[in-house]
């Protein structure tokens, strides 16, 4: 039988809500909130599965919930209330899923480039910022990004939404800064830490054997481990009156010239 | 007489707080509000003129204004109160001044190099991604930045917050797609224009001569002229799920392509 929910007091509604709200409620359920079609196409496609779909039947046909799901999900009509209730956009497509979460650990990255290219970012901040990195890893088909001592948990929903649900397309490992150079390390990855002080220039430097990026806050730059684990630190130069650029800017400029080394291959 | 402003009925606060809020009260009067310090010497850096400093004293000394303004510049110790109507950002530095705006004509625009870089953006939208292209035209220290039918004012307190005060440090036109397609053409520029379909991928073309990369935006790309305009359509290959990157990374790549080829000189 299908389900139907019209009320926001209803108390698995209630659950949602505080999915979408708290960080700790994400955590402690390992589950969280995905609205939109393309962003739910793209974390089908990126492996996540699904619990529940939601739809609000003036805007998604109870039709596409079902092409949009498999066995075993619970598909649920909900009332126009409970839909403004749990999104997040104003503009939105009358579909929202709960989705469980994915382990992101170092060991379980699947790296399987012979000269893997990895975007590392230190403590980023801002969700907008967090979206842009993240839509660049896509763009640029990079084998995984490592987000180190990350302030937020990844399934905030405006990452997911700046992102445009490139979140769930890339391979991320969310760690500490020193695992995550001890992962590097061993893996015999060249380091490039994006350092202003005592670097060179980053189109000076060879991007083909396995290499990291890594680019940290635009307040306070990388903490001083990933200077002395650099094989090299590098730096765009800055040839106006300020000294530092938005950081996922900078990361595209780096990454990039990675990949015109590489030919795009 | 120093003067001292401490009532938000005040007649010349109130039409500060106009001067904030509304783009058409700057377009009329010809001012806008500059904040915080750096703003305020990379504004007097830029050649502007200040009107009025307002400053609050219990987080900017008299000295300090003293040492920002020159000759014949209104000089207002102001209240809490007015300071906080007054301030757009929640942390301050307690300095607000009203400054003249700059004509941001193509005319205007001082062109001096023998192979001009210029960065145009054609309506962009969000105030975080201008203030991101403005901090990109900096570093890069590009001769101009040309923004084609612009949807906002360029003096916006979003945009100037977001560009840290770039947005001062670089030399901008303001003007119809048109008209800076009949300027650049004018000034042998070669046009390379960001287009995703039938284009060239841009690391495949040469940046020397005098060079104009153009931008679109994220929804719609570019408008057709620029596509008839181009000495070439460039674009950057997408190699992941989705097919757009954000707008000022974009740029950031595609400028910073041109730098290299030109040694950063």
């Amino acid at each position: 039988m299908r389900k139907s929910i019209s009320s926001v007091q209803n108390t698995f509604i209630k659950q949602l809500v505080l999915l979408k709200e708290k960080s700790r409620q994400r955590k402690k359920s390992g589950q969280f909130l995905i609205e939109g079609k393309r962003e739910l196409s793209l974390a089908i496609k990126g492996g996540y599965t699904i619990e529940s779909l939601l739809f609000y039947p003036d805007l998604f046909s109870e039709s596409e919930a079902e092409a949009m799901s498999s066995y075993n999900i619970d598909i649920i009509e909900i009332s126009k209330d409970v839909f403004q209730k749990l999104a997040h956009r104003d503009t939105t497509e009358g579909v929202i899923a709960v989705v469980n979460s994915k382990i992101h650990t170092l060991e379980n990255l699947k790296l399987t480039s012979k000269n893997p290219l990895i975007l590392v970012a230190e403590a980023p901040e801002k969700p907008g910022n967090i979206g842009a990195l993240l839509r660049t890893a896509d763009a640029a088909n990079v084998d995984a990004i490592i987000i180190a001592n990350p302030k937020s948990d990844l399934y905030n929903p405006n990452i997911i939404r700046s992102s445009v649900g490139c979140v769930f397309t890339t391979e991320i490992a969310m760690t500490t800064s020193e695992e995550a150079i001890v992962f590097l390390k061993k893996y015999n990855f060249n380091i490039f830490s994006a350092i202003l002080q005592e670097s060179e220039p980053y189109y000076t430097q060879n991007y083909i054997l396995p290499t990291a990026i890594v680019v940290g806050t635009e307040a306070t730059g990388l903490s001083e481990q990933w200077r002395e684990a650099a094989t090299k630190n590098i730096s765009i130069p800055m040839q106006g009156e300020i000294d530092s650029m938005n950081v996922s800017v900078a990361a595209g400029i780096l990454i990039f010239e990675a990949k015109r080394q590489r030919n795009f291959l």
